[in-house]
């Protein structure tokens, strides 16, 4: 556009940076910092930034925008500094599924091995649950803990983790887009996924990162090749920041173990750490245990062994009670509960990820709109998994919650959820690890 | 998005609506009634509304899309009724060109014509000029003129005719999503224009509607293909509507006439009506009446007769005495005047439109955002024109200001504005009427 004289006329500015990526020409360095700085000051208003992300969606960004515009991102907010600690920092980063608890025991496995683990969390919005939801289930713990502490807490060899909420300091360009995107249909964007991602884990101060990119009907990417690229994509931005990044694409059209919700899925956490719990759990468990001390550069401990000997469980407790949780209290439980049953014998061979997802949601498990409550104790309970064979009449699905006119809802989203094959064989589950990105 | 029981969660429909869109989905009925609605309302906010806009420059409409968001936008307000005038309505809409002072010759040699002519005009942004600010150089003309006395005037057999701005009250939906779009880089969509157009035509209450579609270099159109697929979408608008509607395709890769700027355009349109002016402003004018007084159901009246008898005059001063100018009164002039002239002899081939009209900008006849105010005598009289013989050193272009700080600017946007042929042999004008589409 045009400018008149002297006067930088801005809203002309944000429509010429729009103008440009509509119509498919590269931004340049110095428009994506002056339209993600003038963002953050307000300067460039959110009716711009969401036509601007929308444009982005439909036109993509080149390589060089995308290291750019994360840098900026990152430019955003303050960014935390671990590198003095004793020990070697490794975070992890889900795209989150349904039934996920995997964080839960992996982050005291991974301290059990040697490394500290900043685990930033967040909270669940829509059918994904969320970390720190789950873990407010464990009577009297707490998401928030002061930049000081948290470096204690990482030092400390008896702990040598922290799971909490992320400072408002740390990349607020994030903080403001994401809210737009999730109102504005802008969310599913390869380069706007990547570049909130892995802004937000540059900005946490970690060396090293692990991501678990989830494939299929509960996840964000409903397919492999478009989960591929967001995997290659953050990988490359990672290496770019300095950060040893691997990532892990993994399935996720059944729901991770056999619960859904947030204690239900404390409860199933601890059974993992204490030696038992779902093999699906536990492999995944493990495999990401395995890249983050590898990505840690920790040689010669397997965390499957940590596990088995307990040490992984005493980490679990130092982090619960550090952060002012019990970790011997009862965890709450839903008020009423309902069984659905298997209508025919055979084989299960399918429980659908995302209505799974949507009913613990409607049950109470998740919210709906950012800053609504959600029920410590609603959920799902999963007594087959697909491969299981099933007797007509036996309980397959044991919903929670304390709103009981939720039932009729859940059994509604659940509707199409179970299918059970009368001839078909009872199988193994399927790989849970579905590729491996460097 | 799935609704959690009874609440309706407006945040998550617009998301579904927008993410329909995107997915190019077409939208049904109720979905764009709803969301043009509630964004009247205030429901949907402008982030959303603006990403949806993107949305559909990239995904485009269908026909049945089109015509519903039309007639949503029509809803969203009043809309005016002169079925009980005595004479037959017919309206003219212009997509904006540089030096394009057509409406205003035009409109009382209609109303000379015997049809009633109800001109709701705008105001200029950017390059283009506006109507209204054309007509407000007349000193006491006023653009405000209450629905009674517009009936009135449409009634009363000297006048036919008014030209005025539209009142809030007619498709405030219009107001709201094109001040949105002026800034969120989304103006630009065939469907978008279409139905801002229509619905404000249709809301004018006219019972017959020519439009003369611009292309070229000044225009919002670049090529022919564009402009006639926004010409053919409006047409079918206004058939559906009940509108008989006629559209031209006109050329405007160098300006209309030979002044852009307000007093100076004002001045040359009295040119016209005296039966004198330029002979592409009197060749549209002509044209664009005939088509008028056609679509109106006149016969036997020739436009060209009305000029030359001096009705159109007569009509002319009535239409502006009826709303407060004196037609006898000096118009303004500019304090300043600079002279620009050929580096060459030879034949004047190219007068960019576009640049005539950022020049005529900064000189202080446009704005840059709504609500500025513009100067009446600014602007730029063309001595030559495409085609005409040019002698080194004689006048090309007089630049007229009252802030004279403003020539190095416009002589800048005029840098490659012209270009003279040494060998070329002087020429005819090309033909302003490229294309009719009905």
């Amino acid at each position: 556009m045009v400018r008149i004289g002297g006067t930088r006329l801005h809203v002309m500015d944000a429509v010429s940076v729009i103008g440009a990526k509509r119509d498919g020409r590269e931004l340049t360095d110095d428009q994506i910092s002056w339209v993600i700085d003038a963002f953050t000051r307000g300067e460039v208003a959110d009716e711009q930034m969401s036509a601007l992300a929308m444009a982005i969606y439909f036109q993509g960004m080149t390589r060089r925008e995308l290291v750019r515009w994360t840098a900026a991102m990152l430019d955003s907010g303050k960014r935390m500094d671990f590198a003095a600690l004793p020990r070697p920092t490794v975070d992890k980063h889900s795209t989150g599924g349904v039934g996920d608890k995997i964080t839960l025991p992996l982050v005291p496995l991974v301290a059990a091995c040697g490394a500290a683990v900043p685990q930033l969390s967040g909270r669940g919005l829509g059918h994904t649950g969320g970390t720190l939801d789950k873990m407010e289930s464990i009577p009297g713990w707490r998401a928030d803990v002061s930049p000081t502490r948290m470096a204690e807490m990482l030092a400390d060899p008896r702990i040598g983790a922290v799971v909490c909420a992320a400072g408002a300091d740390l990349t607020p360009a994030d903080r403001r887009l994401y809210a737009l995107r999730d109102v504005t249909g802008t969310v599913p964007s390869i380069p706007l996924i990547a570049s909130s991602i892995m802004s937000k884990k540059i900005a946490e101060g970690t060396a090293a990162l692990v991501l678990d990119v989830k494939v299929g009907a509960g996840a964000f990417m409903p397919d492999a090749d478009s989960a591929r690229e967001l995997a290659l994509a953050m990988v490359e931005l990672g290496a770019d920041a300095g950060v040893r990044t691997v990532a892990l694409l993994t399935a996720m059209d059944t729901p991770l173990g056999r619960t859904a919700g947030n204690a239900l899925e404390v409860a199933e956490s601890v059974e993992v750490l204490a030696g038992g719990g779902p093999s699906d759990v536990v492999e995944l468990t493990v495999a990401l245990a395995r890249e983050m001390v590898a990505a840690a550069g920790i040689r010669d401990v397997d965390p499957a062994d940590k596990l088995a000997d307990g040490s992984a469980m005493d980490h679990w407790r130092a982090l619960v009670a550090a952060q002012g949780g019990d970790p011997d209290a009862p965890l709450p439980t839903a008020r009423h509960t309902a069984v659905l049953t298997a209508a025919d014998s055979g084989t299960l061979t399918r429980l659908d990820a995302l209505a799974v997802g949507v009913a613990a949601w409607r049950l109470g498990a998740g919210r709906a709109r950012q800053g609504e409550p959600v029920q410590a104790g609603a959920g799902i309970e999963m007594h087959a998994k697909p491969g299981d064979p099933v007797t007509a009449g036996q309980p397959l699905l044991t919903l929670h919650t304390d709103t009981p006119e939720a039932f009729a809802r859940a059994e509604a989203a659940l509707a199409d959820a179970v299918a059970i094959d009368r001839t078909a064989a009872p199988a193994q589950a399927s790989p849970l690890v579905l590729d491996r990105i460097e």
